[in-house]
């Protein structure tokens, strides 16, 4: 079975292979372009961005007042909206990825076989990066500063609700990047945003290397289900933490409190907790005392809710849910066995964390549970690009090849093999 | 757009689920199987392989006479025929990837962060490997191999023409798994041999991380286009030499004898000469006198025609071809940059040779071409895992993520962050 054909009344195609073609352009450019020159170029985006603020705002208050026309959420236009101290926020951003190192041509594992073939593997862009993404403006910013500073020409097809705002911005970073004399078609922007586009986006494999969807779970899966390209899959976060039976209380209460409600609506909150019976009932009284100040709901087992009064009954609907919003479940285990097989069934591959004093189940649960990061007695809120010390952030990948876990520059790279010979052939 | 449903009237789904299902469960004792255990138990299967010579040889004759009656042409029944020496390979093999160092376990860039939280990255399995191939049954003794040492699961889906000998196979290591104790279902085989189970099992997300075709390119391209489980592409290889102007011509024709005639079928034979005019009359003439001797034909651009008689006109199709074939393309250029250019776009990403002395046309050429393995005076022949000091490998990827170039173990291999805290939660 081939993938349905995809109508194309409209001459998309070729826009799309256009740009492609663009793209491999800017990218032939941009793979041996100095570090020197490429934070010259950040730094004056940024400057521009500050330069050009109104005509950024005239162009975001468009898509404002469209989205507010049409009954968009007051949530979604929040994060459409785009104000000076959000423009600075993208200028910023430009001028910290400017200062990181360059990961761009650094040799690794170099040797000498025996035959006298010196061979290394160089440190090398991806080429051109594709990104599908949703409503927020700034994400385009962000998007074409990683991508430059690692020396990949990108493609980006935002939201239609933050047209007007994206494609002010590419505009604004096109002509920066001519005015620092490095190739324009660096960024490009996909105007079109009916759906046909972004198939067809997603099957331009003789242009783009790689797609990164940014976005909901459905932007994703539709992604992953359709793109016949390489994807970066970023991912859901059901994320848990299991308090084991040797667990200081004290800590489990603050780290519970901390990964559920210092952001709701973010990948790496938890929001399950498994518990062991033996330290249920002491946890659940502490807990449910802190996090009423925030009135989360808990919904248990029926042993957790047999705990304390006020727990609502979970389902088994609630194991497998990713909540983004004051909602915990707690499921009771007697051992920290029935804990790791519990949270390698239900969780996303994301984050999980155990709280305990025994060495031994530290080093368990480290070893055996699957996902993209493991914590021991902390927050599985560090799981982020900035918090692990990489200096900015792609995205958190819940898949398992090529990039796992908070994606830094190094994960818009590849390598490829340099050889070094004197006559060698192959006997 | 979704993909196309798939019809599914023989139960197929409820097969495949089931074999995911029983994957997942060796997935989870694999992951942490001592690195011994892991070895006993390939020594056993590759001594199960000897001790059951007679049911394979007999599994394989069906195959055979099946193949001939069907009209199997004469290449396919030599690839499909096992005999004393393939299976005593098939052990060998084996043998060998026992004997290679364990990847797994391994914890990479442990730092501390400010806050004290300590941050690793532990070289983990994949998960659950799948691989689609085609007729060749020593492969199903390989994948198994490289799965097995680095901790993965594996689900084999052969071609049918190998049918009886690939279930021969791996019903032989089922066993020998079980008296090692260690999971007989870490190594599973698909049956059925039905297009539509090949389908439902390139969406078999749930289960399966990874899938790896093996195969010809109509294999990949199909698996490319219809898997929603991310894939390594091994490619093909459309391979060039560039002779430079100020080549050691001596070098040069042995060096092009060898990509293009010392192993023709393969994706890293050379394919096509790229050539500076300063040369060419006088490299064409001796490479010709040297090819003649294995009857390799010669298809030239006009330049390259009137150069030496008997070169063949080349036409646009024969610059993007992999011939596997004693055919050789030959295209004249005045400089380096067309050189690289030419390259840059009719190659396949695999491996890409350059001719020189001239110090800075080498470099340039490693930074500039875009391929798996770019080589300075050698043989594009040695693109190989074994050539590479792998001590193994499972295919030669062409496309930019995970794993570029020939895959060895640590291909097969993922990496989970592990982070040892006391306490700690995010301001």
């Amino acid at each position: 079975m081939e993938k349905k054909d995809i109508k194309d009344n409209g001459g998309n195609q070729q826009m799309l292979v256009k740009i492609g073609e663009q793209a491999k352009q800017a990218e032939a450019v941009l793979r041996n372009l100095d570090t020197e020159k490429k934070n010259q170029a950040l730094l004056q985006v940024a400057e521009a961005f500050l330069r050009h603020e109104d005509q950024i705002l005239a162009a975001n208050a468009l898509d404002v007042q469209r989205g507010k026309e049409n009954g968009m959420p007051q949530g979604l236009v929040d994060r459409l909206l785009l104000n000076h101290a959000r423009i600075e926020g993208m200028a910023e951003g430009l001028r910290q990825v400017a200062s990181l190192e360059d990961p761009i041509g650094e040799v690794l594992n170099m040797k000498k076989r025996p035959n006298g073939l010196l061979i290394g593997q160089k440190r090398v862009p991806l080429g051109v990066v594709g990104i599908i993404y949703e409503a927020r403006p700034n994400v385009t910013s962000d998007a074409f500063g990683l991508c430059f500073k690692t020396g990949n020409a990108v493609i980006l097809k935002g939201g239609k609700e933050a047209l007007s705002s994206n494609q002010a911005i590419v505009e604004i970073i096109q002509e920066a990047l001519e005015e620092s004399g490095v190739p324009r078609l660096s960024v490009q922007f996909i105007a079109s945003t009916d759906r046909q586009t972004t198939e067809l986006f997603m099957r331009l494999n003789q242009y783009v290397d790689v797609l990164i969807p940014r976005g909901g779970a459905g932007l994703i899966q539709a992604v992953v289900n359709n793109s016949t390209i390489p994807v970066i899959q970023t991912g859901t976060g059901n994320c848990h933490i299991y308090v084991d039976e040797t667990a200081d209380l004290d800590m489990a209460v603050a780290i519970i409190h901390n990964a559920k409600t210092q952001r709701i609506g973010v990948c790496n909150a938890c929001e399950s907790l498994v518990v062991h019976e033996a330290v249920e009932e002491r946890l659940l009284a502490a807990l449910k005392k802190k996090l009423d100040e925030h009135s989360v709901e808990l919904r248990g087992d029926e042993k957790a809710a047999a705990c304390v009064p006020g727990i609502l009954p979970a389902t088994e609907e609630d194991w497998g849910k990713e909540y983004l919003d004051y909602i915990l479940s707690i499921r009771s285990v007697s051992s920290i066995d029935e804990a790791i097989a519990h949270i390698n069934r239900y969780n996303t591959g994301h984050s999980e964390a155990i709280i305990t004093r025994d060495y031994g189940n530290a080093q368990k649960f480290l070893d055996e549970i699957d996902a993209a990061a493991v914590y021991v007695n902390a927050s599985t809120r560090f799981t982020d690009g900035f918090e692990f010390g990489f200096g900015a952030e792609i995205g958190i990948s819940t898949q398992k090849l090529h990039a796992r876990g908070p994606m830094g520059l190094l994960a818009l790279t590849t390598t490829k093999y340099i050889i070094y010979g004197n006559g060698q052939i192959r006997p």
